[in-house]
C-alpha cells in the first residue's frame, strides 16, 4: 500500500481546439484516480505551473515540430513539483524537481522525466522562468542565432514578457544598446528602471514608435528579437542594418487570428540588407541546455541577471491565466502557484 | 598622341528612375569624347555586356547596400572587354579582361578595376555568367547559406535563369534531389534534359505546382533557393522541413510592383520549422571570390557544370534586352554581344 492509493488528483484536459483566442470552455477540469507507483516512478505534488504563449500552437491540430495536445488528454508544460514518494533511487521525498509535466496537481512521473533543482540558489519558481525553458529560449536565441557584438543595437518586441526580459538583460551583458517594446508605462518603467534597458517604448501608436526608434537607434537595428510579429515587426524591418539578425521566437500577435498573418514580405528587407531571419524552438538546443543553464545561473549569481514573475494563486486559475497572456497581462514570467 | 584621341564612344545613361517596370525611355544613348589615357589606365573595347535583374534595384533611389545609379551617368555592370591600349604594366593590347564597367562600347578604366580572363579555358562570355558574378552568386548562396547535404530536396524558383541554372547544378553535384521551377516547357526540358535536374515544373497554375511538389518532394523541401518571391514562394513555404534553409537571392516578381509585395508572413513557417531565411548579395563574399571561381572552374573542367547563354547582338539592344529579363525571355545567362 502506498500513499497514492488514497489520492485523487485534479487535471486540466483540452476539451476543444480553439478557433481564435482560447476560451475557458476549451479546457475541462477532470478528476483522476492515480494508479500505484511502479519501480522507477515518483509521485509529485505540483508547486508551480508555467503558462506560455507557445502552448497556443499545441492547441491547434496543425503540422508543427511539437506534437499537438490531444483532445481529452491533460495539457502538458513546465512544472516545478515536490517529490511526495519515490520508487527511484534518484529522488527522495521532499526533493524539488522540474520537468515537462501535466497540468495535474498530483501526478506520477518517471524519475527520468524530471531534474532536481537547487532551491538554495534561487526561488523554486525560477526554474520555470529564468533558469527554465524561457531563460534558455532567450539564451539560445541570442547566443546561437543573434550573436550580439558590443555596441550593436538590439530591439525586442514583447520585451516585458518572460523571454523578452531575459533577452534584453543578456544584450546588456553583451554591451549592446537595448530597446524594449512593451505595452504599458509600468512595463516600460520596469524595463528601464529595474532591468537597465536603455530605452522602452510603447507600440500602440506606430508613428510615435517610429519617431522613438529614430532617436534611440540612429544607426539602425542590428538585432531584432521578435516575440510578437505583425505591424510592429513590419516597422522595425524598415530600420535593419546590413547583416542584421532577426530572431523569430514568437508571433503572439498572429497566433489567434489567421487573417492578421498577412503583411509586407520581409524578404525585401532581408535581400536589401543581407539580413538573416531564423525561427527556432528551444528544444533545437536540447543538447546544450546544461551549458545554457550554467551560464544563466552564473550571471544571476553575479547580479547582472534578474528574474521577475507574475504569480497567480490557485490550480483552478490555470485556463484564465493562460488566456490572459494574449492580453499582455503579465510582466515577466507568468505562472500559477498551486 | 594615343589611339583614343580619334575615338568617340557610345554610352547608355540612366535618364529617369522607373516607377514600375523599366521602359526604353528610362535610358538614353549619348556620345562620349574620351580623354587621353593616364598612367595606370587602359583603353577597353566592350565585347560582352551583362544584364541582370539586380540592376533594377540600382535604378531606384532607395536605401540599399549597393549605391543607386545616378541620373545622367552611365549604367554600370559586368563587362568583358579587349584591351586596345595600355598604360599599365599589368595589361597588353589584345588581353581579354572583365570587370564592373560602364555600358559604353569603348571606355577607359584603371588597370586595378579589371581582371584578366583565360579564354583558352572557356568562352570569354562565361566570365560574366558561369565564372562571373552570377556563378559566384549561386556558389555562395548554396555553399555558405544553404549548405546542402546529400539526399536533401532543393527547390529553385527562376531555375532556368542565370543564377538558378547554376544553383541546380551545384545541388546535383552535392547529391540532392533537385526541383526547378520555370515558366515554359522549353525551359523545363532544358533543366531536366540538358542540366540533369530531377524535376522541372511550371508555376503558372499554382494548384498543379502544388500537386507536382507533393509528388517530387514527399518529405518536404529542405532548401528553397528563391530568385522570384511572391505567390510561388508562399506555396513552397508550406512544405519546408524542420531546419530548412531559404536563400533569398532575388524577388523579381516584386521588383516592379510594390503592391504585390504583400502576402502571408513567412515568419509563421520559419518558427514552426526552426527554419532560416537569409538574404544576400554576392559582394558579401568578395573576400572569397577567388576560391569560388576556382571551384566553379574545377567543376566545369570535370564536365559536371555547364554554362548556357541567351546572347543578343548589338550594343543598341541593351535597354530592351535588360527589360526583357522581367518577362522571363532568357534561358540561362542573358547578355549583349557588342
Amino acid at each position: 500500500m502506498t500513499l497514492n492509493d488514497f489520492l485523487k488528483s485534479k487535471a486540466y484536459v483540452l476539451k476543444s481546439r480553439p478557433a481564435g483566442k482560447p476560451t475557458p470552455d476549451d479546457f475541462e477540469e477532470i478528476e483522476v484516480a492515480l494508479p500505484a507507483l511502479e519501480d522507477g516512478q515518483i509521485l509529485l505534488e505540483a508547486k508551480y505551473i508555467s503558462v506560455d504563449p507557445y502552448m497556443r500552437g499545441r492547441m491547434s491540430d496543425q503540422k508543427s515540430y511539437v506534437a499537438p495536445f490531444e483532445i481529452g488528454q491533460p495539457i502538458t508544460g513546465g512544472v516545478v513539483a515536490r517529490v511526495m514518494e519515490s520508487r527511484s533511487s534518484m529522488f527522495h521525498p521532499g526533493d524539488m524537481v522540474m520537468g515537462m509535466l501535466k497540468w495535474e496537481d498530483i501526478q506520477i512521473a518517471w524519475a527520468t522525466e524530471v531534474q532536481k533543482i537547487d532551491v538554495e540558489l534561487a526561488p523554486a519558481s525560477y526554474y520555470l522562468g529564468l533558469f527554465g525553458l524561457t531563460g534558455l529560449t532567450a539564451y539560445f536565441g541570442m547566443m546561437r542565432i543573434a550573436k550580439p557584438k558590443p555596441a550593436e543595437t538590439v530591439v525586442i518586441s514583447g520585451a516585458a514578457g518572460a523571454v523578452g526580459m531575459v533577452v534584453g538583460q543578456i544584450a546588456k551583458i553583451m554591451g549592446c544598446n537595448v530597446i524594449g517594446i512593451a505595452g504599458s508605462p509600468s512595463k516600460q518603467r520596469f524595463l528601464t528602471e529595474e532591468l537597465g534597458f536603455d530605452y522602452a517604448f510603447d507600440y500602440h501608436d506606430l508613428q510615435t514608435l517610429e519617431e522613438n526608434l529614430h532617436r534611440a537607434a540612429p544607426l539602425g537595428v542590428d538585432i531584432y528579437f521578435d516575440n510578437v510579429g505583425g505591424e510592429v515587426s513590419d516597422l522595425i524591418l524598415n530600420y535593419i542594418t546590413h547583416g542584421a539578425r532577426i530572431v523569430i521566437c514568437g508571433q503572439i500577435a498572429l497566433y489567434n487570428d489567421p487573417k492578421k498573418a498577412v503583411g509586407p514580405y520581409p524578404q525585401i528587407a532581408l535581400i536589401k540588407n543581407s539580413a538573416l531571419m531564423k525561427g527556432f524552438i528551444v528544444s533545437d538546443y536540447a543538447d546544450s541546455f546544461h551549458e545554457g543553464q550554467l551560464e544563466l545561473i552564473k550571471w544571476y549569481k553575479e547580479g547582472v541577471l534578474k528574474g521577475h514573475e507574475t504569480v497567480i494563486q490557485g490550480f483552478d486559475k490555470l485556463p484564465e491565466t493562460f488566456i490572459s497572456l494574449f492580453d499582455g497581462k503579465n510582466t515577466g514570467k507568468m505562472l500559477i502557484q498551486v
